[in-house]
């Protein structure tokens, strides 16, 4: 994960955004692509590359999460750079399928002015690394979450011999609504936040386990009941999107033979395991995230508070869900 | 709504399973198709009629939900009801699309018995009216939740001008899941109930809130979220299937001229409201059928529980979810 | 492949269909599931097992093919069959996926009546062998296509190492459509034959190429190809479904460790022989049904001509397709 | 219609692509959307926009055609169009979903150089009128089809009181496929042309039928039909998509109360009409780009012949599909 955060001006020039880059190995994806699935949760949204990846069940570059107006330009990043690292695309070996996916920030960044640059985008692919900055970093800057301030969250689950982890970038929901651990605490905060316009989440999520795409896509389609367990009803204008890949095996862009590929039997413990932990990292994920971001204020005097941690301890305690 | 109930027999033999018929509106629905769509959460199922909903957008017939061995001679029994009313149907008419939708009650029933017969699915299609029995009648009859007695549940919300309904055949889930307005019941009853083989669920959301076809596909990809909110991970055998209708338009089976037809606005406050009430009937659907379900002795010695409904409301009361 | 026919009976009552059995292997099909895919090219149609297919990607049944008003009792006696050869159906293994499709004879047999009983179907299943009877056999008995006798088609390629084989039901289109090596046969001819009631296609696509689930759901979105090549405009009442299937994997119904399979690359010369290979059998297999079906007498006086051959083969001759 | 053509250049800099724009219609697309349908052929391409087509039915921007790695800056074009002229994007009104498709002209042009900027998006945007070039222009100035040049290609078909257009940008298949009007004039011909790097078609049917999301889907379904019948065989690089949409009814941004819309009647034999005009229409302009496109020479010393007109007028005589 790499990221670049944009944080300058004020008033209707305040720019509150930023980029997210998910390599999920660090070599060249185009040649050592990934098995992989898309799910389209709520369609109200502009991701790209589903089609593709439909169609082939590979992922061929890394992930690149920005804000909704600057998916061109980040398209545009992913593209250059992958062709930097492959001469052969667009001669001998086709095209490559850049897969972008974003949520508006618009509340508090001016969006509109697209500040999303080339450079960020190739810097947030070239800083990835292993590190996991939460909240408002990267594309998670100017985002908003359940009334509060959202961003990106992170959260991983081990499987015995496999581990699974999950990235979002939560902007979705209205004031009042979030729920932690099955507590209404949106509810019983009672803050009086603004609404947000149309949010959206972007759900990845990652794993050695050997699965085929066909099972990523079983994985992708379940990381709906996590954003729902955070109080999520999943609004007209929110696009919920959600990536699953498998780092178990590389796939090649062109196969002088068959391939071999191994998957876990989808009857197994082993896969029930994998959608229950799916389900819960996506959950805390987005809880993190909340957990993680600090208040920001961004355009034309919009504000968007940090969930009030003390508040939100002392709810959970109160309910018996945190032990005191 | 009908209800056939089979209950005889014990042992091996014992028949503990039934047909529940949702008729849409009391009059013909092949002249008087409704809108609707089908969404497929969990594609482990046998559900009918699937491919045609979403071809043409209606829903020519009853529902009829029953146990999964049962399918067949379901939908030969509907598709004999259609054609007694209908004598057009397999000449001037074309065909008629029965849709049929199941669950797994083998744990309680002897499922390959296949005791449901034509005359039980035609006695639940012409026994249907506005009442609502829920828990272990008719489809629901052997099926278990969560690690309880499941079975039919129904909920409703006021929309204002329109009002909107679910109804479930709960199957799904293990022991230990169970959520009740976010509070982890089935962990805290930590009952040592056994595990039922793979289960399911259908979920039937009705509204007379005028939608198009595209819409109620929209509808019906969020009953996930009500179901995920009871504790529901989505589990590799669970057929989970979610159909909603709307019973604001009446389509003719051919019409001489352009049909017309009102929509809600898919950004309006309506249709948010539409979107949040479908995820709470959902939800409440569920918790209603596990409270109205009676602890049922089945097959092979077999027993599953009611859910113990004095120690759930203790729970909920010291959670602070229940007043006191 | 097993056919039973059914030929009884005239005027109103006149039964004139059949069922068709297709074993993808001798062997036990649940416990030796092969990869799968179905696809929908024009969904008025009531095939069964659809949405699991797509979930787990494997057939667990054979697939039994018969008229459209007799899918609930061939889906009860499919499913009978797999019970009988399977005790740990319904009680240890979960339930089965039967899958069926259909076709509307009701032009030429009197369909209301559903003729079809479970013993037909049962017998169909058991006389599958590897012959390749064609035309107006099994649930090809009653079917009409492009204005002439349509019904069973096959037709096979050599992919050097691999091999695939189309099947098809052929009963779709309407008279003067018929188009044979893209020679306007049907409008050449001038027949005046009258319209059918809408028609179908059901396509069934094997070959004993590794190939993932995914790619089988390439192969069968590559059949509408070969349909169209005949002629076809896909008329609205139309159910044209296409099932694909592999032979090269057995996929067990429980397994104790990963699965390991192998695939063609889906860029390589010989998934492009596949994908040509899948349109030309397609569309041969249709030419094969009409060449092979024979003039039939059947429902009120209802008469289905065979394709005229002497003056096909002379229209071909003339347009050069045909050498002298 | 708009084109930019790009010509400059020779050897490896060779400068051979341009922009495409489609204008549903000359108002604001944001405030007055259109229903609309994409469907999918082959997935092996780039376009975006499709999931919210697919979740709201509604085009709320001109298309925008290209070279495949171009798709970033057309789209951060269109964007910017967009948001000139709807002050509210990005503001209180939610964020707008730019539709653009493409397909690869590498073999002839260097697609790597990313030559299209955003000014020539803009300007093909702006200059979109009624008028219908048709061959190497625009979009279509480096693209290859079947062999031979290819590019953009129309056709139109009048349905009594509606009619229906299409547009396709020509862009795959191999040398020695085409069929025009069922005649192999590909076989025949046996020119000794070299094969093109994975191809693809972008298909746009427009109508001012009445039709609904759902049936402009079907419409989209049916456009492989036509493709089909000249040649194709769909291979796996082939980036196929459909977009179909209705000008009779204009969708409004946000509405106050419900919207009314009128749409034909799916059995209705002006359906039948327009299924038969789409896939002659999608048949003819595919063949109509061939006849348009005229012989280019390109990237590194690549040279697309032009279809050979003479010759093939001779062929279609001789097969009798020409008069004399």
């Amino acid at each position: 994960m790499g990221h670049i955060t944009l944080v300058s001006g004020d008033g209707k020039d305040a720019v509150r955004t930023g980029v997210t880059a998910i390599r999920p190995h660090p070599g060249n994806m185009f040649t050592e692509k990934v098995p992989a699935a898309i799910h389209v949760i709520n369609g109200f949204g502009k991701a790209t590359g589903i089609a593709q990846v439909a169609e082939l069940g590979v992922l061929e570059t890394p992930i690149v999460l920005t804000n909704t107006l600057s998916v061109g330009v980040a398209w545009d990043a992913l593209c250059g750079f992958m062709l930097d690292s492959n001469p052969g695309i667009g001669r001998q070996w086709g095209t490559v399928n850049p897969v972008v996916a974003e949520c508006n920030d618009g509340y508090l960044n001016d969006i509109r002015g697209r500040h999303v640059l080339t450079e960020h985008v190739t810097s947030a692919l070239l800083s990835a690394g292993p590190h996991c900055e939460e909240g408002s970093v990267g594309a998670g800057t100017g985002m908003s979450c359940l009334g509060y301030k959202g961003g990106i969250g992170t959260s991983s689950r081990s499987l015995g011999e496999y581990s699974l982890g999950a990235l979002v970038l939560a902007n979705f929901g209205q004031p009042g609504e979030l729920v932690i651990d099955g507590v209404p605490v949106g509810r019983l905060l009672a803050d009086d936040n603004p609404p947000a316009p149309p949010g959206s989440i972007v759900v990845i999520v990652a794993t050695d386990a050997p699965l085929s795409d066909r099972q990523l896509g079983r994985i992708a389609r379940r990381c709906q009941a996590g954003i729902a367990r955070t109080g999520s009803t999943f609004g007209n204008g929110s696009g919920d999107f959600a990536i699953a890949f498998s780092t178990a095996e590389k796939v090649p862009h062109a196969s002088q033979g068959n391939l071999v590929s191994s998957r876990i039997d989808d009857g197994s413990m082993q896969m029930a395991m994998i959608f229950r932990a799916t389900i819960e990292a996506v959950e805390e994920s987005i809880i993190n995230s909340l957990f993680a971001a600090r208040t920001t204020y961004g355009r034309d005097g919009h504000t968007r508070y940090g969930l009030p941690l003390h508040r939100v301890r002392e709810i959970l305690y109160r309910r018996g869900v945190l032990g005191g």
